[in-house]
């Protein structure tokens, strides 16, 4: 098992990234936007996980929506795990309340779900498991 | 550079450790009780990093104060940079507005820094270098 990424909700990747690149000095090597969950994002490697900038698309994206909310902060950890059904199975066994019951495709063509915050501490968890 | 670790804000880190080792698969490695800073600590190794679960140890704990305002989730991310002085010049020519301007001693004897969240898209950021 290791960290994926780490999901950073923020107001604009542009300016975000005077602190990440800029002046952290992580490199930004690869920018895209996610149509279907309304992002744009830019993936800053880290050791061997990534800062994963997000910026909302439009008004009713989950970014926007967590914004107003929280202000900023980190939206989500991603988990990659061998198996995500084995790993569903596990996490449904001891309790865990998941947000997706069977895993789906997300980007890179990679299975992925989401497990509750209220399971994680407060964290959103996502699994992913690469094809 | 790369995460030393993931800091997650618990109420209780018996409780967090049925999901975090007992349902996700992580194991906690190492416990302790940090004095100065009012937590106790749980190290669960993932990849290259590490998630560290907190637990406050008094009412004035930052973990307490944390736990009121935003009820749960990641408090803080731990960089491990080089060189801790370099990395807080540049920063500070950058623009970011630090909490420490100065390194000082933390756990094993680590240098570390906080930079403050203003300044990092609402994240609490904390600058390691081992010793």
């Amino acid at each position: 098992m290791k960290i994926n990424h780490l999901g950073i909700a923020t107001n604009g990747i542009d300016e975000a990234l005077k602190f990440w690149q800029g002046a952290l000095g992580l490199v930004n090597v690869h920018t895209e936007t996610v149509e279907d969950q309304k992002v744009r994002v830019a993936m800053l490697p880290i050791g061997d996980t990534k800062i994963e900038l997000l910026e909302a698309t439009s008004e009713d994206s989950p970014i926007a929506k967590f914004l107003e909310k929280r202000g900023g902060g980190i939206h989500h950890i991603a988990v990659e795990v061998e198996n995500i059904e084995e790993s569903l199975v596990k996490l449904k066994k001891e309790g865990a309340r998941l947000i997706d019951e069977k895993p789906r495709v997300g980007a890179e063509g990679c299975l992925i779900a989401f497990v509750h915050p209220s399971s994680s501490n407060g964290v959103l968890l996502e699994l992913i498991q690469k094809q």
